[in-house]
């Protein structure tokens, strides 16, 4: 029986679970992706007393952390969580009980639904240009997207790539005091607009895109891959399933202390409804969830 | 003109002016006290990333976080603030002129208001125990205060002098998972309960203190030096000025976002009612108002 079993092993979790573990109360996180979203980022240049941290390194850190302070680990997928009397089991490998909850489960990739998306999964249809970018050395490369992910994700690719081509369904990259500048510089990257990705091709692995418009003349343009950068979606389907309260885009409905809908129930970061996500922010609503749910087992 | 000033140089105001330059706008940070609080941290354990780190050495990273991405600092003073048509004027040694405000003014320390507290400040009347407590090696030490904070002042004082009186006016130390262990096994540490300190006396330093109860048979102690720890208040005196809403403690009111109750107006970190202060949430904080400061930017 544990005091609190944290969902998701980011930094909101991993911040959970260092401050679960320093107030004293039982602490459990499950995760099946330990370090979470940080695992995807090459660099991260905005936590504060870090100029710059591999996402990786920062992961441990925030890992390391919180076993300092006694916090439990299980490197395994929730599969569900359900009530049982005041308290909730969380479905893993095995069953856990815990008196309180923090969802901290982060975001999936949003994915782009066309005829061959499925089938070319890790065959040359990918997600994230940290991972599986080194594959392609030296080979043509699209990334899909229009946003500052987007630009990113190229600039990273075009490190590997003979060529990456990024094809945004709008006229132009959306993106605030971005990377445009950077990629638009690089003879590596080549912008294609108003077109949209409608297919993918190939045989055992990806030798084609379908596009929507014709790009010199084509309306197949030969890639060895394609990452696809649009969006990530609230992992919130557990929390759902439990009565948490959810908004239009499926994030969980906090206030400022982390608070959800139900008492016991708590969550952090990316699956939340906060509009700065970035590892400082969901690292301190990670630690407000984990004080929230020792001032809610006090009051018991 | 700048676009965001912030007044405050704790975690909260370093990491928003780190953030507001990080976006691209041109950021002043005032504060008569680069690091804030940070300073009066010994050992900072629980800012996720760094088991255990000094204050002033976070605060410094912090500090060159935020210069590395251009932000500008006046170490004085702001005195008032005003406002300029949509605009606002911070008056340090000079006027500086900004389109957005962020309060990160943190907390100063609550004074006992008794006789020789003010006559005596500096003189063996004390606030930080790090910061003034190797003043007193192998003296004789009170510590006026009743919580857990108190408690931590006793402990590191005690590395200093030779005996040190906790004196608090309840009848037990009130602290959840705290150090009163450690203290009470200490032998140079003493706790006197149901005692105020009514007065402070010296000549050129301080001498003695005052009770309202007898101990040993004395409603007089002899002390080389008193520290007060009897908790801190929120520093909002400007931004009440300037028509900012605060709670009955005097907290800035803020929304998930760090917004007040004024357009253009922002607040983080210990000034405000957020409920955790710690480092950590006050650095999201920051970061928050500034992503709200640039995004009221960008609005208008």
């Amino acid at each position: 029986m544990f005091d609190l079993i944290i969902i998701g092993g980011g930094p909101s979790g991993l911040a959970a679970a260092m401050y679960g573990g320093r107030v004293g109360i039982k602490t459990l996180l499950i995760s099946e992706l330990p370090g979470g979203n940080m695992n995807f980022a090459s660099w991260i240049e905005n936590y504060p007393g870090f100029e710059s941290i591999q996402g990786s390194e920062l992961a441990e850190k925030f890992r390391a952390h919180a076993v300092k302070y006694n916090a439990e680990f299980k490197d395994e997928k929730a599969t569900k969580v359900e009530r049982k009397g005041q308290n909730f089991i969380v479905a893993g490998e095995a069953g856990y009980e815990a008196k309180s909850i923090i969802f901290a489960t982060g975001t999936t990739f949003r994915k782009l639904g066309v005829p061959g998306e499925k089938e070319f999964d890790g065959k040359g249809v990918h997600y994230c240009a940290l991972c599986d970018g080194p594959l392609y050395t030296d080979k043509v490369i699209a990334v899909v997207g229009g946003s500052n992910s987007a630009v990113k994700e190229a600039i990273l690719l075009a490190e590997y790539g003979k060529k990456v081509y990024v094809i945004s369904r709008s006229e132009q990259i959306k993106c605030e005091n971005c990377n445009y500048e950077k990629a638009s510089s690089n003879p590596k990257i080549e912008f294609i607009y108003k077109t949209n990705v409608v297919g993918i091709k190939g045989d055992k692995l990806v030798k084609s895109i379908m596009l929507d418009a014709a790009y010199k003349g084509k309306k197949e343009l030969a890639v060895d891959a394609v990452f696809i950068e649009i969006g990530r979606i609230p992992a919130s389907e557990l929390a759902k399933k439990l009565g948490v309260a959810v908004n239009e885009k499926g994030e969980i409905i906090t206030d400022k202390e982390s608070k959800t809908n139900l008492p016991g129930v708590f969550a952090a970061g990316d699956v939340t409804n906060s509009s700065a996500k970035q590892v400082i922010t969901g690292a301190a609503e990670g630690v407000k969830a984990a004080y929230s749910a020792y001032a809610y087992l006090k009051s018991k």
